[in-house]
């Protein structure tokens, strides 16, 4: 457009400060709010023991969520080390990219309560699919982000390059793909292989964090 | 008053670090608070995917909402990208700002309340008008801020000129306009026509927010 | 104890960076969190305008509630400006200062709740005397900060004076007897008289703010 | 594997930066939760002293909360000042132990209800013993998070010896001997020494939160 700025190849926006504090907030208050499911449960007096043991679901979805929305935050951490400076365009992908993050405990609550007490086998075939549409939708952001930086490669920080970018792509199309697997196989074969799906994936999404993490391809 | 620094055109008070930070932090907690709002349905077994799709105007209502604290997000980024430092008048402006955001999930709440349930006609009629008022009043603070920022242009970041300060002042005075006359349309014409007056106004700050991004007057 | 760094006059603990973004984040939450007391009035179809108006006095509390975290949020700020670092001393004193602003919201609700609604005379007595304790109490330690600051000069900013600092003392002294005033007003005399006192106090705290933020004595 | 940065002694991943932003994030909005458990008595007009003095055991139990919330925000500080950059592994020892930060209102609610009114003799036992578990379960990424620095020298912080972090390691193995054995005083004895043993603990951690600060080992 203009700017003598970008012509003389400075950061063309502005630094990513507010966009990492901002990022942070929003994980550190996801990741918090978790806690406000796990309840005291009613009980009559002697038998508090029996009420907790009774809430184990809720504790297994929150630590599923915590891992979740903890992954994210990790694959967030190491995505926005490749940026070096940030624009109005990878803002709104931020943005866009934090919606799924905010939304995530909505889907991880209705699977648990299907799975807990309220479902029956078709509730939770609509459940697991609920999951992994949100999961899969989840991952479009990340890949806007990185096809946004390979097109704008004076975003990037020092020593990353196009290269790496673009490889880092194959991750949410990955997601994408077999996040839409998971859902298929929870409503059209069974719930729980739907679930185990779905926890591959985090694992999955644990693991490659590790890969973007280096700023370039790794060896393989 | 006094003061060797403010004489020599240094900052005169203090750098917009904890200014930013706050209202970040202000910024992430009210777009992650609307998901609350998001709950499992109560059902009968068989029937979670009839109750989910029976919240649709809750979900509508969310992503409004997340979209709308995200432009005013984007907004405030760049407002702050014109400052260099900060006094406590522009504190008390900017907290004054802060209150039209905080308060933003309660008119949010009444719209959505009124078109999916509890309203009849008038209802609604109310509650378009509580809507545009209450964004036609968010609009004041950011003319205040424009202002300050005009009669005091030892605040602003290196490269800002008071003209392109001045010219941004618009944005907030149009959109004191057009909330106040989408209110009328909404209260005198049809609660529809005057939510697409809201609707049109978000985007139309969402548009130029990019205006305000580059630090000088954009070219036409 | 020994140290060269300290020996040396450099910081002699740590920089206030997480001290400043730990109570940013605890302001931004309490005052976000006072929206969640404001609700769609539950009301019959076509008298949503009368149910909104009914809760008035919640909107009275969450703009008293706002106004009185904001005015603690920028004596904070200027609190910190005459800091350069921190000690575990320090740290714990503003632990203690936190959590007279984290528990603010329920005197508050005490005092919306006797006013509005579920309250006689005996009751608006009763909140108006909790809500004088509880800012009395949030004195405090505004006092033992000044004092320990006064004490450890090395901790002060550049260009701050122990004098300037020996003399905000001052303001929290004047603040907790005129609470404790506000407070004895309203238990023996009218609790209408004991709020006006309290709103006078946010007033002076308001004001004076002001009179910390130079870093030196004011002219007067 | 490979990497230039990492041979020459460079920071080996990334500065803590976010690392620190985000835990911040989630001790400020653990500390701040808190008050939401303080409500408005449900009263009878003229009775809301007596009310408010019946809701006693719900102000101890925040207090506590927010003391031990505090504590640990002191450690973590003291903690993240022995390091100078972080790693993925790094990274993810730091999120198990926010999980333990996050988790904590939860077996504090359960302790508070089990003494307050719910419980009889049997529950509190229960409580107790939960409530030790817990913080027992939490010194475990403490103990990690010090051997992990240990055999990663290049992480530490300039002036910090490995000698003194691995002097560090009694503390959290301290913790999980000690919390265990409350755990059992209070399920096997008497459920108040068990909460007695707890308090203890956490003024042992407040008290040695200074023995990490120095970032080298105590003079006794």
């Amino acid at each position: 457009m203009s700017a003598s700025g970008e012509a003389a190849g400075t950061p063309p926006v502005s630094d990513i400060g507010r966009l990492t504090g901002f990022s942070d907030g929003v994980f550190a208050i996801v990741i918090t709010l978790l806690v406000i499911e796990l309840r005291v449960p009613a009980h009559r007096p002697g038998e508090l023991l029996t009420g907790l043991v009774e809430e184990a679901p809720a504790y297994v979805a929150f630590l599923l969520s915590f891992g979740y929305v903890g992954v994210i935050w990790l694959n967030h951490h190491m995505l926005l080390r490749l940026v070096r400076s940030t624009t109005l365009g990878l803002n709104w992908i931020n943005l866009w990219l934090l919606l799924g993050v905010v939304v995530i405990p909505f889907p991880t609550a209705v699977l648990a309560a299907a799975f807990a007490h309220d479902g029956n086998d078709h509730d939770r075939r609509v459940a697991v699919l609920l999951y992994a549409l949100a999961a899969a939708a989840m991952s479009a952001p990340w890949l806007a982000f990185f096809s946004y930086l390979r097109r704008h490669p004076a975003l990037l920080g020092e020593g990353i390059s196009v290269a790496h970018v673009a490889a880092q792509r194959a991750r949410p199309v990955t997601g994408m793909a077999l996040y839409l697997l998971s859902g298929a196989l929870g409503w059209f074969v069974s719930p729980v292989l739907g679930v185990i799906g779905i926890v591959v994936m985090i694992a999955y999404h644990a693991l490659t964090s590790e890969g973007v993490r280096r700023g370039r391809p790794r060896r393989r």
